[in-house]
């Protein structure tokens, strides 16, 4: 099935802020600053109140959706709520895609990221941030292309043969990438709790680092969280120490690419993930886990919503949705 | 006129980066990190490629556009494109605004801000960001109560005693913030510029720092820039240095809130802004100078599209639009 090319019908495009406390700023030296070219130099106080914990949400409802609840889409680490946009080879991605097929779409900027902003450190976050390089996206996180394969000239780079993200667009993919901390796990949860507890019941779709959170969000709240579908989670609650049986009327489906086996970060990940989807099932839940190479789906890189079959990927989570009787 | 509150048909909404380049660095210690709740500790090499400079744009093409040429609207300092869309007291903003009036509507976040991402200083940004604080909005930029005005108590608060900001979303307003650096006004213009190059033939609205960017674009490109509406730019060219004869087919409008006279910053922007004003029209250049309380419309602070009368302010551009012909 391929997605609607026809127009949608739009009652509101807008964004919100949810989340996020004053914090206060004492004992720092005054700046001086030039705040457009050929303007005055003016004294700036760093010190005062400054929001912190924030998470932006940008929201398009339809005028008559099929479904009545609200699809929340949460991205990955070192990213933004870009990732669901525009695909990075110019196709549309999977906020328009589940546009077209009747959903309202609630896209995040988790906080520290994008649209949501950040905070000083070491002032009020623990420490430094981490920018992605480009090798580590392609050898790493992304699987782009096998470790060693990298190279800073276009023409060198060896992806995996088969991969479905063309590099071509690493260029256009880096651009979407953000700084990202370690510690703000604890805020970052807090603001999707409160985005279900605003919205209520939702059906939630997380990629990668934003998989813990979605899961995690749903033992928080398991009757808002009407679904969760993770995409390549980086990780998982542990079932030593959350209760799965908690979770047994939410469906789950996880989501699986190729070369998983070829990385290290990989490697290490998704047995902690095969771990709560084991728990799930062992405590009667339904929740499906599916390996999209067993399935003869080749070369899918972590860049799920990016690669070529993007569209034939959302439409499997849309035939799981639609057999859960939730559009 | 009130906006349309009536569904808009929509052909396509996503997003783009321009401009950008890859730059490396090197000679960084490796860190560790833990990028999952309960995941493994991996290593993490921050020496290598990543992207710097680019800009994100997000656009909402219409089904069935009433004006061929698409809208842009630019933020300003310490700002993003989120300032544009909902208003903090939760009314459709100006994209939707601009949408319904029959525009295709492209949003920015500059360089450095918001989903443009930033880069890592010192080693490629100059020096350390500066964080909007509370007081500096309320107080100077914003001119939503006098100096001297704010406090972190909200009930201690004393805003202007008509200002059009209700003082009771001032937090909601602090969410929208985001860090500005002082170093990259050439990385920025020259995204603006290339955003210009692509798209061609267009209509640009900016606010504060998004002014001097918009009005120095349409000098760049005096046949792309059909117009350019500034609301209270904090900065614009120098006569001096440009040429405003240039821009004698271009039509400008400038537009410009209360309280101007009473907040330091804007004593010392405002006059270099009229300056440029007065050589356009000096070179025989079309250039509208709106002083709203000179019209009777009182209370304006320097948020003027979230502001209470932000519909009929939105009106004001819109007539002027069509009176130049441009819908």
């Amino acid at each position: 099935m391929a997605a609607d090319v026809t127009s949608i019908a739009v009652r509101e495009i807008g964004s919100f802020h949810i989340g996020g406390t004053m914090e206060t700023l004492s004992g720092l030296p005054r700046r001086q600053r030039v705040s457009t070219r050929g303007g005055p130099i003016h004294e700036i106080d760093p010190n005062g109140e400054l929001m912190v914990g924030q998470m932006y949400v940008q929201y398009v409802r339809l005028s008559a959706p099929k479904c009545p609840l609200p699809l929340l889409l949460w991205h990955g680490g070192g990213m933004t709520g870009v990732n669901w946009e525009t695909t990075p080879d110019g196709r549309p991605g999977w906020q328009m895609f589940f546009l077209r097929a009747g959903f309202d779409v609630y896209v995040s900027d988790a906080v520290e990221r994008g649209r949501a902003s950040w905070a000083p450190y070491p002032d009020i976050y623990d420490g430094a941030p981490f920018f992605r390089t480009a090798r580590e996206a392609w050898e790493e996180t992304f699987r782009f292309g096998p470790p060693g394969s990298w190279h800073a000239d276009p023409a060198r780079r060896q992806p995996h043969p088969d991969a479905r993200f063309d590099a071509v667009y690493m260029e256009t993919f880096m651009c979407q990438c953000v700084p990202r901390w370690e510690g703000n796990n604890a805020r970052t949860q807090a603001a999707y709790d409160q985005l279900l507890a605003k919205l209520g019941e939702s059906i939630v779709i997380t990629h990668s680092q934003g998989g813990n959170f979605g899961l995690t969000a749903a033992l928080h709240a398991p009757t808002r969280v009407r679904a969760v579908i993770s995409l390549e989670p980086s990780g998982a609650p542990d079932p030593d120490e959350a209760d799965a049986a908690l979770l047994r009327d939410v469906p789950h489906l996880f989501l699986w690419g190729d070369y998983l086996d070829r990385h290290a970060f990989w490697v290490h990940s998704v047995p902690n993930v095969r771990r709560w989807h084991d728990a799930l099932r062992a405590a009667g839940g339904d929740s499906e886990w599916i390996d999209l190479p067993a399935r003869g789906i080749r070369g899918n890189t972590h860049a799920l919503m990016a690669d070529d079959n993007s569209d034939d990927l959302a439409t499997i989570v849309l035939d799981w949705l639609q057999r859960h009787g939730l559009v």
